[in-house]
């Protein structure tokens, strides 16, 4: 049995890898370590992409508008157990979205994990950012 | 031990009744489950809440602009282990944000939860919708 603490290192490291993979714009490294049945709520529509095809076409719309190799993580918080496990935290990219220049993007991240024989992987991610208008 | 069909009921139990006492506007019952560091991140701002007095705030902006009532639960995913679990689905209230009538607005949620003492309690809310611009 995994220790609490290995367990939480285990799914920090592979957070922290998947967010290298994607400052360097590696897809496959992206998507490594992805459920097929993947299911992303992104920053821009749509609503929401199911399946690792979907997956990949958010990455498309993100390398179109934001600038290469900016995708940092400021705070990550990781809550594991032995099966089942979820993180969430703070990022920044550089977007340019209906602008000539980038500007910093912070954004809301939460990912949910499960271990299938022994290798943790990604069921969910969550990214987002606050309403242009208060609800 | 508890079987994870038990966990996930449990899960599904909990979700089910903050909902139902978000529509019965009962602060208690909302706030009942909910870690003492809980971090949220809503769909308009501010980027996040922590802890409950700030989390509390965040349903008297939430109960200024929605419908009474209308909190309600359109699909709802659970990945429950012993310890750890996640949900995320897609939910609906009514809104009335910048106009004289509701409209029906659809959101993403992500919920995680780690069961202490033997009861589940969530730590962590992320609600949105998807930016207005595609990045």
């Amino acid at each position: 049995m995994t220790s609490l603490k290995e367990n939480e290192t285990q799914v920090s490291d592979l957070i922290q890898n998947w967010a290298k993979a994607v400052r360097q714009k590696n897809m496959d490294a992206i998507m490594a370590f992805h459920s097929e049945n993947l299911v992303m709520y992104d920053v821009p529509e749509p609503f929401q992409s199911v399946g690792l095809d979907a997956y990949r076409r958010t990455w498309d719309i993100f390398f179109k508008y934001t600038k290469p190799g900016v995708f940092d993580i400021h705070e990550l918080n990781i809550v594991a157990g032995e099966e089942v496990a979820f993180a969430y935290g703070r990022m920044q990219c550089a977007d340019k979205t209906d602008r000539k220049d980038y500007i910093p993007l912070d954004f809301r991240i939460t990912i949910g994990l499960k271990k299938i024989k022994g290798q943790w992987i990604i069921l969910h991610e969550h990214h987002s950012i606050p309403a242009a208008q208060g609800k």
